[in-house]
């Protein structure tokens, strides 16, 4: 144990030693211009006056427009305020016995010790990136701007540790409640899930407008500037709590299980078992905290990429209206998640229908509310606005289209509109075929179940088979979903289709505090079940009503299915929308290549844009090499992921049967030291989250370096397909194969216990960690390495190898190629090293 | 089981009902032009006069051009010749005892008569495509083109299956002899078993060269259109070669284990078990025919990209020196097959070792081979040769290199044979690589051995881990190789670098002859080993000599583990080829969207290309469209495939449940009645290929007649990567865990009937349809669509919704559009059709 700590003490320094290299490194970068041409981008761009909160000064806005963004912002204070409403609600709820609010007490302070602990870790490099970020920005010319995006950074860091904090905490109390009242209503305990998990929702819903609103009116049609910042922070955390939580989660779950249950035999969460607490831990910081950030950060990232295209395409208009869009959104989920009830007698299947009525009825208000904002709001009479000057977009014409677009008025245009409602549409489609895939009720699932029969093998292979599957249905769905999107701006300019696509992922995330709802529910009910069958005392709720005990387990029970259920459908939503926003920032990024630096971009002619985006072509050799490797590295990613479970279930799995040696321990006398085994689920998960973060902040760097800027634009082409297969078969595998399980524990073919039940449980076990660790993690690193490419741009264009044009800076590209490459190459040998032997000597 | 027949007649005349369909179809489409401006590209390229044998009668060819060329078609002749005797030499090797005859002679009736059976099927298609391939011709204008296409195509799809049905039943005699031959000396049985394996080697050598040789001879300068039929011909023989054969293996195994070793725990092979000779004939017919066809079509393809791109880089001298190198191969691969020995006493690691000095002669060889011939061939002067003028590529000057490719020596050009060496390097270094993930002296394998202690989940969660990382790494030495081999012809334009990349696959399958040695050994091993198991009779042998029974099974059992590795190793080969392939193919079909029609595309000049390649940027949505449809196919053909095996095992299932109830065959009096098992594998294997056939031929023209031709670029692209990412994955993985089980088996943790053995089990059987059905059938699958979509270009180009200019030709691209995505739907919706219940009341 000394041991342990000190290795990871060691590592942990280390780490801050290459963190502090790093930073030197794009510091000198930034402020030594050693290469050829390198102040040429910073000093092209033509300079203009920097003005602070000039959407309220310039007079391009109108008076209206200015009270818009202030009820924006009023908006986004009510979703807090619910959220703060609903905290309250549950918090007076009813906390059990004593002996239930021990087991919940032990889950609580460790999934706080995680979080805690993973906020120091990280809190450094929080700091170095806020100053490295600095630098990434024209700060020569512009210092606000260098403030502006490593503040907004600092702040979406800090904003998605809130989300995945707060709800975690939020989750850990919601679950004891459930679990209390349970004993005495199904509606009660339905209700209590839902709106824990609401509060979450609205959290992120609030925060997230609250931040994108504050910048476009801090700086104008200069938001792109820190709105990166805002976007990178928000993705990055998120990619720790993913990948640290995703870890932690499956290394308990699986060390719990291989040395309980398969080695000593004993049931699950059995007491003695010294890695049960850490298991439940690993249920509110990998699906609560990690899920909340994560969508917290597609909720950041899709406004990003929304304002950032608005603003290049109709201005300052494009910008608002993502975020009257979003304010509409935030008063669907706080109308709709409050219609999400439950009698005191219902049945899972009348929950379930009340969860899905209450997203219908949220997305009705907003599809009502956006198209009626729109119609007021977009019209535009010949100009597009503040940003964009209508000469630079030949062939664009906003006076002309069909009625669909303008309902016959002259002017007004409802395109954004449409790509909207395309994207609610989206989120509802993705939502059943996920469901499809993974749900109890349709084939897929059942096929697995009878595929258990025949044993282990048969239900993997069938998985294999529903999996890849359900990953061609879903990229399918997206494609379709984008085609139509292109098709709505067909004849205009790409920022402009651009811009319809990203307004697609606004419109996926509308209803953001509802899928966070249905989201965490999942957890929060499983976590009830289990302080169900550990906390409830049998003997005397008998006592004070005779079938009580059987009752409150059923409702639990019943509940766990339906979280489970609603939790998965979102997975789909997180998933696609991920792939929207990648797809729409991929036009900012040809349009920083094009201009040479973000400053620039909103003077960006068409015929720039074009040339460029024509060196993106897969005909272009290098191009296709960054394709390959962008492909390659989800694999590489998922790879290191599964290893680092395997690792971290190893070292809880020799600390456990240490404890087990105790007798006292085993015969159930003295309560097993939990908190140790949390301790390292802790610290590991911390130490194992390095090489993968690693790997997605430098390997578009190093693509950059040595192959060019447009190898880096094919990198990202492969990175978000392959990435989004790869994901979307995780996930929807591994659900499958978890409900497969549980039809069988159902009593289909044998039951528990039977044969069946045994192949049905290893396909549960392996769907684990691909499914909770690996696929989610896909998600925010598809975004950071979208992110960091377009951050770390501006910076490869000056010292690669292959410049978009003069000559190659070698020297510099090879430093920059070589120290990324040495740093990954470093993350990936670390991450190979297999477990230390599960059953070795101190068994 | 007559139920069954007719269910099968009836899908076998509504098969051919829909090709004649698509016959009509696209014959119509070819005659009748009722599209806007569907002429003009047939009459837009410039007039000539075509001449027969062009070669001999031009005076642009030298006289020792000629008499290289006529030298080349010998050493074809040669190859052939050498197949010839070394078949004379294995069949005069003994045939031991008529109880192994027996056992030979039912695997080899079962074998031929799935090849007999499936040619008749397939020969009605073949006809008709001959007749489709005429149309897709600028038939009008050259009939003899259109004959040329047509012919190639019927020669290349006979040439491939030729060489899969040959190499088939040499293999199946081959195993009786090397069982034979293991009853005297370790030594013979190796050689006999490798040279059964050179025969088929030599055959794909000397059919490919002569094929590609004569072609050129014939029609010279055009030969571009006869080999596109020639390359389309192998390939889709290929595919359905791979498919059928990897279906029919994989059902008989299943099935043969489901029925056997799981419902009636009798041990694998036993003789009372009716599927038994379904699954050694299913090793005949999956991995000799399946895997001769898909490396000759590899060969085959490789060739004819080079040849391709030859014509339009370095002219004719560019055509004549891939041939050239394959010749030098040939030569290389007889010399250094002959000298694989092993001695009497012998080990498998002797073996092995001998094998892969063999591959290292052979590349010596033809690496000093083919610079030697480059250094005397390919000088230039000033002009690049017939096809070629020299003006149309500025910036293009072959007389100004560096010594590393002109050796100091104006004029001379050695960057061909630069890039041949990149491919000889490759071909090494993948075979290093897949020996390192697949063989049990390496960390992976021992990583998924030790975990099976811990369980099913773990030992297959492992092989995720590896099998993911195997493919990272085979992508990254892929695109290392495409980097290296672009900086060879940094500089120059696309079409050299093109010919560039397509020499590397040239170098990589220089050594054919030896890697499908290597390859067939494997299955010859295999079944060896099985005969010697059923037919070797114990009691006889030991009365003989004592001792000399288990000698003889050790011998085979080596033989088993060296034929594993070498079959293994090539794996990587066959699927780095496809993707160079594509790679290298890419620009052909660049080439003709750029030029209009395949007959123009010796005039294309530099501005034309690049105006095309730029369109296929990943910026434009419907080439990002189209790349994420590609990606996914690779993924929806694998789940069909992992489906159509479980079906076909559920009608093994059944009829060996038949023949059980029968107490005379339970009790082993009465032999089973193995030619029904047989029956049903080969008519199931032969209607489950047609969907997944369907869907490879089928997409790429859906996407190119919905969303046009630059979108039909991006499916390609993404078809290539995720194609060779999801291929190395199943095929690695799946070799990982066959091994890791032959190490648990050798005695490791616990050996045969532990827990770890179960697990590792279960590890095997979920690898086998990944590794033998739907991992190797990607690879035609690849080529396939890479040759669709060059075929059917010019078609698309006239009919598609999106056309390169001019406006849309809606109701014809609609037509295609629909029609295409009516059939793929249906053949997905039938191979989503689940298996029969595998636990149903026959049992």
């Amino acid at each position: 144990m000394g041991d342990l700590i000190n290795r990871f003490r060691k590592s942990a320094r280390a780490r801050t030693g290459y963190l502090g290299a790093l930073a030197v490194f794009f510091g000198l970068a930034a402020i030594f211009p050693f290469g050829k041409a390198a102040t040429a981008p910073a000093t092209e761009g033509a300079k203009f006056v920097f003005k602070w909160f000039s959407p309220f000064t310039d007079p391009a806005y109108q008076m209206w427009e200015k009270v818009g963004l202030l009820a924006i912002l009023i908006v986004a204070i009510c979703g807090l305020l619910y959220a703060l409403m609903l905290a309250r609600q549950v918090s007076r709820a009813p906390d059990g016995t004593p002996r239930m609010q021990a087991v919940a007490a032990a889950v609580r302070e460790g999934a706080n010790a995680y979080l805690r602990t993973q906020f120091k870790k990280i809190g450094p490099l929080i700091i170095v990136l806020t100053v490295v970020l600095f630098f990434t920005s024209d700060w020569r010319n512009y210092p606000q701007f260098g403030f502006g995006r490593a503040g907004a950074f600092l702040i979406g860091s800090l904003f998605s540790w809130t989300v995945g904090f707060i709800g975690m905490r939020l989750a850990t109390r919601g679950n004891l409640k459930v679990a209390a009242a349970a004993r005495s209503s199904y509606g009660e305990a339905m209700q209590i899930g839902y709106r824990t998990g609401t509060i979450t929702g609205m959290l992120t819903d609030g925060l997230g407008l609250l931040g994108g609103t504050t910048i476009f009116l801090i700086f104008g049609e200069h938001a792109y500037e820190a709105l990166l910042g805002f976007g990178f922070g928000g993705t990055l955390l998120a990619l720790f709590m993913r990948v640290g939580g995703g870890i932690y989660t499956k290394a308990a779950d699986v060390g719990a299980d291989l040395v309980g249950k398969i080695e000593k035999d004993i049931p699950e969460d059995d007491p003695r078992n010294a890695a049960t607490i850490a298991d439940n831990v690993g249920d509110n910081v990998g699906d609560c905290a990690g899920m909340a950030a994560d969508i917290f950060e597609s909720y950041e990232v899709t406004i990003v990429a929304a304002m950032i295209l608005g603003l290049a395409s109709f201005g300052h208009k494009g910008v608002i209206f993502p975020l009257l869009v979003r304010g509409i959104g935030v008063l669907g989920s706080i109308i709709s998640t409050y219609t999400v009830k439950a009698g005191a007698n219902d049945t899972s299947d009348t929950a379930l229908k009340s969860v899905h009525r209450g997203f219908w009825i949220g997305s009705m208000i907003s599809v009502v509310g956006f198209f009626a904002l729109g119609f007021f709001y977009l019209r535009f009479n010949g100009v597009l606005g503040t940003g964009a000057d209508i000469a630079r977009f030949p062939g664009l014409d906003v006076n002309n289209l069909g009625v669909w677009a303008n309902f016959g008025i002259q002017g007004l245009d409802l395109r954004p509109a449409w790509t909207c409602l395309i994207g609610v549409m989206l989120a509802i489609v993705l939502n059943k075929l996920t469901s499809y895939y993974t749900h109890t009720t349709y084939a897929p699932v059942k096929s697995l179940a009878k595929a258990c029969q025949t044993g282990h093998a048969t239900n993997i292979i069938q998985g294999f088979a529903v999996g890849y599957e359900s990953t061609v249905m879903n990229v399918l769905v997206i494609a379709f979903a984008i085609v139509l999107s292109v098709l709505v701006y067909a004849g205009t300019p790409p920022v402009f289709v651009a811009y319809g696509v990203a307004m697609t992922g606004i419109g996926m995330l509308t209803l953001t505090g509802n899928t966070i709802s249905m989201d965490v529910f999942g957890p929060v009910a499983d976590n009830a079940n289990g302080i169900g069958e550990m906390g409830y005392d049998k003997a005397e709720m008998e006592a004070e009503s005779p079938g009580s005990y059987a009752r409150a387990r059923q409702i639990l029970a019943d509940l766990d299915a339906v979280g489970n259920t609603t939790k998965a459908e979102t997975k789909g939503i997180a998933i696609g929308s991920a792939v929207i926003a990648a797809f729409s920032l991929f036009s900012s990024f040809i349009a920083v290549i094009a201009t040479g630096s973000e400053a620039n971009i909103g003077t960006m002619s068409q015929l720039q844009y074009d040339t460029h985006a024509a060196m993106l072509t897969v005909a272009q050799p290098m191009v296709l090499i960054g394709l390959l490797i962008g492909g390659a590295i989800p694999f590489l990613f998922s790879s290191m992921l599964i290893r680092a479970v395997g690792r971290a279930a190893g070292q809880i799995v020799r600390e456990c049967r240490i404890q087990f040696r105790d007798p006292e321990i085993w015969a159930g006398t003295k309560k097993p030291n939990y908190a140790r085994v949390v301790d390292i689920c802790t610290n590991t998960a911390q130490r194992e989250l390095i090489g993968p973060a690693l790997l997605a902040i430098l390997s578009p760097l190093f693509v950059g370096f040595l192959l060019g800027p447009y190898a880096m634009g094919g990198f990202l082409a492969g990175l978000i397909l392959v990435g989004q297969l790869l994901a979307v078969f995780m996930a929807n595998a591994g659900g499958a194969w978890d409900n497969a399980k549980k039809m069988i524990e159902d009593g289909n073919y044998g039951g528990k216990g039977s044969e069946a039940h045994k192949a049905a449980v290893t396909g549960d076990t392996v769907g684990d960690p691909l499914k909770d660790t690996a696929g989610p993690a896909l998600n925010p690193m598809i975004k950071v390495m979208n992110m960091v490419s377009l951050l770390g741009l501006t910076v490869v264009m000056r010292f690669t190898l292959r410049p978009v044009e003069g000559e190659p800076h070698v020297i510099s590209g090879l430093i920059g190629a070589g120290v990324c490459l040495a740093i990954i190459v470093w993350a990936v040998v670390t991450s190979k090293k297999e477990a230390p032997d599960l059953v070795g000597d101190d068994r």
